[in-house]
Order: structure tokens, then C-alpha cells, then sequence
């Protein structure tokens, strides 16, 4: 299984990939931040980030879109651009029938640390050895992509999605597993092909 | 010039579009509610609104898109899905290089009805009185998305954006302007082209 986690914001928003191996392990397959210019207007910000969405998702194929869940109570200077990416990123995965999955960052810290409070540079280390990194993932919005994913990777069975809305139907898990098979199928065969190929 | 207003949310979306006629007045295209199921995944529910809204921006092709301006500390149990409406309908309009205009509920009460804390029967009313219809329209997202665009024809020059941080530069107005006229050219010659002939 393939996730990517995507840790949003509209000034940085980390994105990573993560592989399951066997026996509980996991691999980086890629990590990076999105950025986009705090001097530019709201909308191509948006749309900034939405087009390097795309690009990560349609490169990527990931099975599952892990996605922080975001509270309004928490940061009100920068809640609703972290509200906005968060929501494109659940439309660039529902477009290509990925499911999305939302975990908090208490349930984040939990799986990646044992500690549903543990600190930044602390989930910074445990993705480093999580992932057998050389060094840690910076910045942390890099890290706590990588985190989320891992934890999707790890959740307890049944817990596909972080909360009772967003639990899918067996219908929408059925189908959006044969979407996902069949988009995947042919972008398969060739070694590096191009970008949009499998849409 | 014609207007789509935009009054976000996830379970009812009001979209109207407004054009305007020489003398101050203005004159309804089309009105509507985009709504999502409650009872689907978030994600599901944001991709319903997402294509609904490319659809009104491809069928009706609008100069300016405006939107409610959201407020994180407003109505904390809707507000998540609220703002992320309002960014797809920002992304959508920015995919199409229509520029975005962001009003606060407070211009768009004083704009239609002189007060910036009129209720939403008044505006119903004004939004009839305004747009000479026979009926309020309702329900009242459907007249707030109309007052909107009545608002951003009305604005107070220079004002096309409504806050410091969403004003467009020079380079950008220019830019859409140029995309806009050279994107509805085409499209004006048959009486009724296909719904996504202008893209």
C-alpha cells in the first residue's frame, strides 16, 4: 500500500509518500513541501498549491490520501488557508477516486512517538529511524506528511478513516479500490512514463 | 460586466450570477443552491461541490467571481466545511484566470440594503426589489450569493478585491483581463454552445 500524507498550509504544505513493506515496515518513496508566495492573492495561492497537488497525486498514484484534520479552534491567524489546502487535497484525491483519510495530529503523534503530545523535533526523529533516513525530515511540515502517512499505514484495523463522517461505505472502499486498479494497470509498463498518463 | 457570486458552504452552496446594465442596475442570469449530502464523506461531499461549481463557472463564464469572505471564529461547527468551499470556488475561478473578489457579510448587508447589520429577510427583499424579481429568492444562500455580485458591481472604484491581501496587481488584472476576452471570443458566436466549448 501506498500513502501520501499531506500536511496542509498555505504557506508550506508537506507532502511525502510512504511504501508498506512487509513485517510493519515502511519506505520513503518521496518528500517535499509545497510552497506558495504570501505576497500573491488567495486565489493563485490556491491555485498554486492545488496544480502541485495534482502533480504529486498523478506522479505518485498513492492508494490512500492521508490528510491532517484540521480544528477551528487552533491557530485563527491561519486556520482557513490550512482549512482550504486541506480540502484540495481531499478534491485532487475524490477526482481520482483515491480515498481520504483524516487523522488528528494528537493521533499522529501517538502512532509515530507512543505520545499523543510529543514535539516537533521528537516525530522529526521517529520518522528518521521510522524510515531509516539518514537524517531527520526538515522542515517539519516534511516530517509530519511523512508522520501522517505512517500512521495511516499503522492504524488499527477497521480505522480507515480518522472520524465517523468520513468513514467510507463498503460501496465507496469497492470502488474506489477497482477505480484504483484499473487507472494503475497500464502506467505500469512503461519505466518513466509521462506524468498524466495514468489519468 | 457579469458577476457570479458565490455564498460558500458544504451542505448548501448559493451561486448567482448578476450582470450589469447601464444606470446602476443589474439583471439576474441565473440563480441556484449547489448542495452536498450530509450523510457522505467529506471528501465526496467537497467533489460534488467542486464539479457543480466548474459547471456554473463554464456555463455562465463570468468577469469576476466574488466570494464571502469567512471568518474563522464565525460558527465554529460549519466553518471548516464553509472555508473550504470558498476555496474551490477560488481555485475554480483561478484555474480559469477569472479573478476573485472577497467580500465580508457586512459590505454585502450595506451594499444591498444600507445597513451592515440587516437581516436576512431584508436582504431577500432588496435582492428582489434590486434584480426586479417576482418572488425573494430563496432560500437565502441562493439571495446572498446573489446580493454578493449586486455588491461587487456596486463596489466603491478600486475596490475590486475586498481585502489588502487579495488585491490583484496591475500585471494581474491585465493578465485576466487578456485570458477573459480571448477565452469568451469564441464561445459568443453559436447561440448555445456546448457547456464546456470555451475551455
Amino acid at each position: 500500500m501506498r500513502v501520501l500524507g499531506v500536511d496542509p498550509g498555505l504557506t508550506r504544505c508537506g507532502v511525502g509518500v510512504v511504501d508498506s513493506l512487509p513485517g510493519r515496515r515502511a519506505q520513503l518513496v518521496s518528500v517535499g513541501v509545497i510552497r506558495s508566495d504570501p505576497a500573491a492573492s488567495v486565489d493563485l495561492r490556491l491555485l498554486t498549491v492545488a496544480r502541485e497537488l495534482d502533480e504529486w497525486l498523478d506522479a505518485h498514484v498513492p492508494d490512500v490520501v492521508a490528510v491532517e484534520r484540521v480544528f477551528a479552534q487552533h491557530n485563527v491567524g491561519t486556520v482557513m488557508g490550512t482549512a482550504q489546502v486541506a480540502g484540495l487535497a481531499m478534491v485532487a484525491a475524490a477526482r481520482r477516486g483515491v480515498p481520504v483519510a483524516l487523522h488528528t495530529p494528537s493521533e499522529v503523534k501517538a502512532a509515530v512517538t507512543g505520545s499523543g503530545r510529543a514535539g516537533k523535533e521528537q516525530v522529526q526523529r521517529m520518522v528518521q529511524s521510522l524510515l531509516g533516513l539518514a537524517e531527520p525530515p526538515r522542515p517539519a511540515d516534511a516530517a509530519d506528511a511523512l508522520a501522517l502517512a505512517i500512521t495511516h499505514l499503522w492504524r488499527p484495523a477497521g480505522a480507515l478513516q480518522g472520524g465517523e463522517r468520513n468513514e467510507l461505505t463498503p460501496a465507496q472502499r469497492a470502488w474506489a479500490a477497482a477505480e484504483q486498479a484499473a487507472r494503475r494497470a497500464p502506467a505500469r509498463a512503461p519505466a518513466r512514463a509521462p506524468r498524466r498518463a495514468s489519468r
